[in-house]
Order: structure tokens, then sequence, then C-alpha cells
């Protein structure tokens, strides 16, 4: 029932999703009256999904607090519930993001080691794509945070990018070793001793999000969400730009009607709907916020995200991941050998 | 003597800038017998050219600590000595930026009232330009530098880039008031104290850089950095996607050639050789940092930021605001009237 744009958009995007993974089946958490009405033009959805009643929804704008205390019967809830519980493997919302965060953890619970879970995304980058975290759930972060998120971020990237060995940089002002405040700083030097199975490159500049120096970048909360947004700003930015341009002349426009195929490649390559779904990496189970103003495509590409993660085991993965890193012993031998 | 193309390029651009500002004249300082040679086919720049001559200068990756020590006869402390002593209006760089800070900060001081300078920029945006601070000069900021910056940067914003009340944004993670850490919040409640003089937006997200929802940008210098970086990188591979999509077939290939004229137009308006030039705001004199990699043009619009806040009494004019917003006398009237 979350987003601007529910509950139409999320049905139509499962639909999508049902076509693209025809062996998921779908658990639909909300207000059956009218849910019904829209399933009722998608047969083929409809006979591979379950439901649960509620007619309770958190607001966009209810504080996460608040809807933590007082949303125990929301559809949001009800759904992060069903997954703890083991009747779906995964949740996908379009609704308020921190109280999907918040709820997410009280519900789901951290995995053992991790003390706060961290909000990821795919980007395009000239290289293909990378993964960044965290995106806006922990503004204020500490060294440990940063190096739990890189080894999530790690694991992450090998088991649903399918990166062999993937790079993992480190968010600052400068590449050199003196440059950022302490946080930084301690977080790389801890990062540096994990040995060399763990492909740490150091640390990155904003400009080295988009070339792509590295598959995933880890950054705090209140720098990552700003950069994060400061991307999708300049690319519609650009995006405005080039409109203007084409429409600037006769001659302009008829060489858009030329290159027209082409730019529409170009469209797709940034199309922020492929990089819809926010991962929230730390939980004991799948939770993936979708954009609010997902429309069906872009919903879809969240619930992908979520079949993605559950396909590959992510959850197992990056508990015996954090167990390697943590243990010195471990660490030690991976080290040595 | 400082970037990768001098001390030609920095000689190409002031001769631009002599074209473009005939009332400028220039004072070169550094190694007399590399500037003699090219200026020998610059007949009418020498013209209008003085000379402060040495040997020494600081090397791109040299600490400001170390900089600071022991380049008192550096070519860059000469120049920034310069405007010290009343010989030059500013001074511009193409050098080391640490050293280029710590010079400036050491020489001209800062403006009573101010306890760090900081670095600003400007930055193409949907709806003209906008400028943004600080860029890296801060890394850990207090609630109170960010208030100073965000008078600097309006006075800036006023005086240079001709706004009559500009809007000033404090870059944060969500617009609403309970969003971001301390720091922002407690200069944020500052800034809403200010009266009806000044026009505070509130918070703003990295999606509102390139909208211009503001005139000036406040950020910490961590941030600050990332979110410019981003931004730059982002354009960049938006201009790379662009190009090959118009080489990925003849047809589109065709189109670029008829709308190669308005396309160029669009290179031009996000042209980072228009933005070139960080101004470090709250010192007693002007100090301007062109980018390493300037060409003439590049350095020729840094040349043109120093003139502006010369012309336009940007030092005093900044003392006098300063005074206003930190009389508490003064402000109660402003916030009366």
């Amino acid at each position: 029932m979350g987003g601007d744009h529910a509950p139409r958009c999320v049905l139509k995007g499962a639909n999508i999703a049902r076509r693209r993974w025809p062996e998921v089946c779908f658990l639909l958490v909300g207000d059956k009256a009218k849910l019904k009405p829209i399933l009722k033009r998608m047969p083929r959805l409809r006979k591979v999904c379950d439901y649960i009643h509620t007619d309770a929804a958190i607001a966009a704008d209810e504080k996460p607090a608040v809807a933590l205390r007082s949303g125990r019967e929301s559809s949001m809830r009800l759904a992060i519930d069903a997954v703890r519980d083991g009747k779906a493997e995964g949740v996908v919302s379009a609704g308020n993001t921190g109280a999907l965060m918040a709820m997410s953890k009280f519900s789901l619970k951290t995995i053992l080691g991790i003390d706060r879970p961290a909000m990821a995304s795919f980007f395009p980058t000239l290289r293909g794509e990378s993964v960044m975290l965290d995106l806006g759930a922990n503004i204020q972060c500490s060294s440990t945070n940063l190096v739990q998120f890189a080894v999530m971020g790690e694991v992450f990237a090998r088991s649903v990018l399918g990166s062999l060995k993937p790079s993992v940089g480190l968010l600052n002002v400068g590449s050199e070793d003196l440059k950022g405040n302490d946080t930084v700083r301690d977080a790389a030097s801890v990062l540096k001793e994990f040995g060399p199975d763990f492909n740490f490159h150091g640390f990155i500049e904003g400009t080295d999000i988009a070339e792509g120096t590295v598959d995933v970048v880890v950054a705090d909360g209140f720098s990552g969400n700003i950069s994060i947004k400061t991307a999708e700003g300049t690319a519609k930015l650009y995006t405005r730009f080039l409109r203007d341009a084409f429409r600037s002349s006769l001659l302009a426009g008829v060489g858009y009607l030329l290159a027209r195929r082409a730019l529409k490649k170009l469209r797709t390559r940034v199309d922020p709907r492929r990089y819809n779904g926010a991962m929230f990496l730390g939980l004991r189970g799948i939770s993936v916020k979708a954009h609010g103003g997902s429309d069906a495509l872009a919903f879809a590409t969240a619930i992908g995200v979520a079949v993605d993660m559950a396909k590959n085991g992510f959850v197992d993965q990056i508990k015996a991941e954090l167990e390697r890193y943590q243990d010195p012993g471990q660490r030690a031998v991976r080290a040595a050998s």
C-alpha cells in the first residue's frame, strides 16, 4: 500500500516480475477491497498470489518511531513479519523509508556482529555497475560501522553482482592516506589488515563513483545520501540540457530524429528505474525499498533485487563472511595463505 | 608556476583575461627565465605585466604544513604576500590547493569573526548558476562554521553573482527539520533567527543542487567536496555515454552532424572551464584557486573571479555583513523591521 502510485503500480510491477521470474509467487499485504478490482484484470498474477488483509497503512510522512509503536497492524509491518515468520523470503515496499528501516530492524533483527543495517543500491558507471552503501540509514557512523558496511558490500557484490573479487573503496575527500577525518582513516587501517582475499582499494573521491573505480563504494549515511542524490540531480540536469539542445533549432530536431534510436539506448543505460531497489543489508531477512515514485517497471526491478538476494542466499553468505572477518585467528590464516 | 601546464597556460590565460578586462594589470610571480620566452610572443600582455622573480616553487604533492614552513621564497607564497602588502588586489594560482589555503590563511589572515576560511565555487543549475561552500577546506565543521559559511556565501552571491536576495540552503539528507545530525540542525536554528533580510531556505537535499533550488549551498567540507566531485564524475559519465550513443550507428552519426551546433552549445553550458576558480572566502584578501589541469581558457575564468571579487569590494562587504549578523542588537533590529 506504499508509494505514490499504490496499490496499482505495485501490482503491475508484480505482474512484470511474474513474467521475468515465473518461479516466484507473491504474498500481497494490504486492503483486499482495493487490491481485488485491480487483480481482476491480471488473472495470471492472481493465480500466484496469496493475501494478508489489513486496512491499516503507514503514512508517507509518519515518523519511524511512531510507525514502530502504533503500526503493528499496518500492511508494511505485517509484510515484514511475514518474512520473519518464514511465510515470505523477502519484503518489497515503496512506502515510508524510515518506517521500513525501523520496522525491518525491529522485526527481522540484525545479523550477529552487525550493529546497524545499511542501505545499499546499484548505480551505473563507465565500467558497468557498482554498489554503494550506506545511503542514509546511518547518519552518524563509527569506523566500525564503516568496516561492517565494507564487508557487507563486498559479499553483496560477489553474490548479487557476481564480481569474483570485488574491489572496495572508502569515500573520502582525496586518495592519500592522510586525507579525511579519523573515522575514515581508522576504518581504512582496519580494512588494510584484512589480507589478500579482501580487495580493499583504499580511499576514493567523488569523481571515482561514476568512473567505476571500485565495485563497492563505502560511505557514512550522511555523505553517501548526499552523494547519490547529487548524482541523480546532475543526471536530470544533463538530460534536460540535452532536450533543450535538440529543441533549439530545426536542424537539431532532425538530428534528434535520426539519432533517436541510439539516444533511446542512452536513456535506458541511465534509466533510474533500472537502478530501483535499495536493500537493507545486515538484517536476518531480505527487505528492499522501492523508490516512492516507482512506476510498474521500477517496482518490478525492486522485486528483482529481492529475488536475486533470496536465490543467492545472501543472508547466510553474509553471516559466514562476517564470522571469518571477525575471528582474528581466521583472519591471520587468510592473511598468511 | 603551479598547475599541470604552467607557466604557459597561466600566461595564455592572462592574455585572454587582458582582452576581457582591459583595466587589469598583472604581477607575475615566478621564474623569469621561464616566463620571458613565452611572453615574447605576447607583446600586449607584456606591457601590462610586472614581475617578482623567484626560482622556488611549491610542488604539487607538497604537504601544506611543509610548504608553509619551508616555502617562504616560493612563487605561491610571494604572490600571496604581494596581496597582503597591497601590491596586488588578489592572487590566482593553479598550484597545490592545500598549500594555497594554508599560506593564504597564514599570510592574509581571516576576517575578524571568521574561524576558518571556506572554499567556494560556482556550478551550473537548471535555473542558472549557484555557489557552493565549503568544498573541502574544512573537513570537520561546527555549527558555527556552517553559519559563517552561510553568511559569507550570501554576501558572495549578492556581490559577485548579483542576486538581490539570494536564498541559502543547508545541505542535508532530507528537508524536514528533524533530519541530519546535530551540527546541521543547530546551524539551521541559528540561521532561522537571522530575520527577514536573510533568505534562509532551510535544508536541501543532493537533488536540489543541480535543480538550483537555492542560490547558495552550504555544506561541511567533507560532504561538500564529495558532492561537487560526484557531480563532476556524473557529468563526465553522461558525456561519455552520449558520445557512445552517437557513435553506435551511421544514422546516429548523421544525426550528430545535424545537431552539432546545438550540442556544442550544450557542451558550453556544462563546460567545467566556465566554472573554474574556487575562492577562499573569509580571508582579508582575495585568493582564487584555478583547477590544476586548467588550460588557458579555464585559467582566464579563474582570473575573472578574482577581478569580480576585487571590483565588488567583496572583502569589505563581507566584513560589514559579519558585524551585522554577529551583533545581537543589530539582529534584533533587523528581525523587528
